[in-house]
């Protein structure tokens, strides 16, 4: 059986004008898990998943009752949207397992991703994340936590966290043996909580990972022959939101390097799941698939979407 | 190999005077890990704990920053104390798994546990939880949330929630996998995130499960021989805080019996550790021990802690 691992993107659990309250999310993700529907069953499939807006929630809490209750790392808080995010997706994949008669029961695995200390995002960290601050309240978090801030185009402070480059999925092993017992193992959310090696031993840090990076690095290390990128739009774009404007369908690695090197791809959104696509690619995968929720069957039958192949 | 549940209780993870921040939390642990040492090379350990602190801290955060983001609900709130705890647990073991040469590697599941929707506690909530609300503000969730809500000892208003009997471990079958290639499951945290079976589909429900109980349940469905309860006293005591107290070592299972139904054990402390025990040894278990995180080992060979047999 084809083994793929599916990155679901943040639409999988919220949509804009969503209250994003728990039932939403998981009504939100048992949709994901239909418009999958029967590919569930055809494939070996693991599943992650990003966590923007749920960990920045989580941030948001915590600064907010920083006088009554010990604020938690955001490393740690990214492992809470973990289990939050798990829970919505295991009560959904239930519900669409049952509707498309599927035999795999779901597994959410807590996952780190090892990131280098020596990353340069560490000495250049450039992602705002959690709440906004007065300039007074910034001052106070660069100089007593040492925070990078900025301020945001007139809206307040904000934290900027190093997104380093994953490196290895630690619980590896653990979502393998899962799958080789027939489990659909949910793994690597938010693009896992980040550590570093430090003595010898492993340490959260204070970063964001790229979920789709380090869904590539997953989906290389369990040796997955298929990645597919789920996001908001069908295909990535050449020209994107200019008249001339045209889709990249199926494309090889060198073209789509080109492309990539060429600047086309916007740095925040498209640009990070192209170069997924192609380190997994580049690491010895068959195929890298970037389209939207509604097209991923169609994409796998290789009549939709962005299809990257070697 | 002998195969094990040990149940860490709250102090595994927070001590009085501890400031609970995430580094504390993961130190401790460490000792925990390390109190048990060898034995985690002797045994098929399966590690479950408490979340009372950690998920009262997440609640609290919940409702300070209820004007600004969405609450989530309190089931979901003890996934995230899963993630949590299980992070720090993944730290702390791998300092263990190094200082004493082993080799099993630690793997942190989300586990949900089923119980009835008609149990008893749901008409009559009675396990308070959560941040103390002024007389108003409890009017008001008692109206709008339906919550139910008790004055405490002239300290304020607090949250009544069911704590419904645990029936089953929905994710069984993913422990019994991980523990069958030789990884160490951390699992059933906080009792478990409480599901009920609703409409043939598991639905979260607020609740709280007693850890121990859920424990007793996890080692009995994983055919374990051994459940080893661990809190702040060596033993469970008759008469406990008199003069005339009397510490309880080896007992059989009808002299423990005898001893609950007589009522000498402190209902929200001992007694669910004892009721765990019991239930665990009826449904075939061999050996029940409740003991101290430094008596655990010594327990283990009979030398310490209660010992209940059939």
């Amino acid at each position: 059986m084809e083994r793929i691992v599916i990155a679901f993107g943040g639409n999988a659990l919220l949509r804009k004008g969503d209250s994003g309250d728990f039932e939403t999310q998981s009504a939100r993700a048992y949709e994901a898990f239909s418009s999958l529907g029967s590919a569930l069953a055809e494939y070996e499939v693991v599943i992650s998943h990003g966590n923007g807006p749920q960990v920045g929630n989580i941030l948001l809490q915590n600064e907010f009752s920083r006088n009554v209750t010990q604020p938690m790392p955001l490393y740690s808080c990214g492992a809470m949207s973990q289990g939050l995010i798990g829970l919505a997706l295991s009560f959904a994949y239930e519900r669409a397992k049952y509707e498309f008669g599927l035999s795999r029961d779901i597994s959410v695995l807590m996952t780190r991703t090892l990131v280098d200390k020596n990353d340069p995002s560490f000495t250049n960290p450039s992602k705002p994340i959690g709440p906004f601050y007065t300039e007074e309240e910034a001052a106070k978090n660069m100089k007593e936590k040492k925070w990078s801030m900025k301020e945001d185009s007139g809206r307040g402070w904000r934290r900027l966290v190093p997104s380093p480059d994953p490196i290895e999925i630690l619980e590896r092993k653990q979502i393998l043996s899962l799958l080789s017992n027939g489990f659909l193992p949910v793994c690597s959310g938010g693009g896992g909580i980040p550590v570093v090696k430090s003595n010898g031993f492993y340490e959260g840090v204070d970063a964001v990972i790229d979920k789709d990076l380090a869904s590539s690095v997953l989906a290389s290390s369990i040796n997955a022959r298929r990645l597919v990128i789920l996001t908001d739009v069908e295909n990535a774009f050449l020209a994107y939101g200019k008249p001339e404007q045209e889709a990249i369908g199926i494309v090889n690695l060198d073209k789509i390097t080109a492309y990539s090197e060429s600047g086309v791809f916007a740095k925040g959104s498209m640009g990070p799941k192209i170069t997924a696509a192609i380190r997994f690619i580049r690491s010895g995968g068959k195929e890298a698939i970037i389209t939207s929720l509604d097209n991923a069957r169609a994409a796998l039958a290789g009549k939709a979407g962005t299809i990257i192949r070697p």
